[in-house]
């Protein structure tokens, strides 16, 4: 299969975010995702872009994303950070991902970064094989935590 | 015991990096902090600060400290990270803890973010207990993963 990667543009953001949906729906959380288009939209365009995205184009549809942003390490310093690394599921297997991925390791190496970090649900099986093949580390001792809004208003009210 | 929490400063970089080092040897890692004082104090207090970071400070001296950045997440838009929240050894169980977490929220709230996220290694029991008693999930089945220098070479050379 022929496809292209290049970074995203403004005219991308409906498609990135039905992939978002198409992911959130894939990790159990189809309510999940809040974000609008217009947020979306703001957040990657605006003058202060939040984060950088490359996409995979075929046959001049977007079936692919990479979505990353700067984060810093109190160990190893400035590092870049994988939100988001989705195909759309009628294009797995293309070697979309690998492209991708490959564009993001690119990416962190122009920046300076001695990381690139992300996350995955641990019974996603598929996923961490294909980034243990590709030498990441799958932390298993490390989880995610979060405080919501909701949690976080409850938190200020004590 | 009394305390105060404030932002930290540049004079602040010696004592945050010898917290840094001590929660590094706490969760065995000893040898992984490769930041030095120098790339520190440029990455919180140059013309672009990578992080913000609050102080405890009891009787004169930094005792405790929380360090955030922004992230982004295409699910509820712009959120806070927490990287580190560390309160030396000498100091556990005095409510610093607590403060400095606290402040992270009110940080959280100024900002409009609808989530605070941070990461915990899953055989910190303390840590898990305090922060789920404060409204935080603990997310056990979303694991961390990196890809560190090395493995970026690697990537790239294939």
């Amino acid at each position: 299969m022929e496809f292209t990667i290049r970074n995203a543009e403004k005219r991308d953001t409906p498609r990135m975010l039905e992939l978002v949906n198409e992911l959130a729906l894939f990790e159990k959380e189809p309510h999940a995702v809040l974000v609008t288009l217009a947020e979306l939209t703001a957040a990657g365009f605006g003058e202060k872009p939040l984060f950088h995205c490359f996409v995979a184009e075929a046959n001049g549809k977007v079936q692919g994303m990479a979505l990353v942003y700067p984060r810093y390490s109190t160990w190893v310093g400035p590092v870049i950070h994988l939100e988001d690394l989705i195909v759309s599921e009628s294009h797995r297997g293309s070697g979309i991902g690998s492209a991708l991925l490959e564009q993001v390791v690119l990416y962190g190496k122009e920046q300076g970064v001695r990381r690139i970090s992300w996350e995955v649900l641990d019974w996603n099986d598929p996923a961490i094989a294909f980034y243990e093949a590709r030498g990441a580390r799958v932390m298993r001792d490390w989880n995610v935590v979060q405080l919501d809004e909701k949690g976080m208003e409850t938190f200020l009210k004590k």
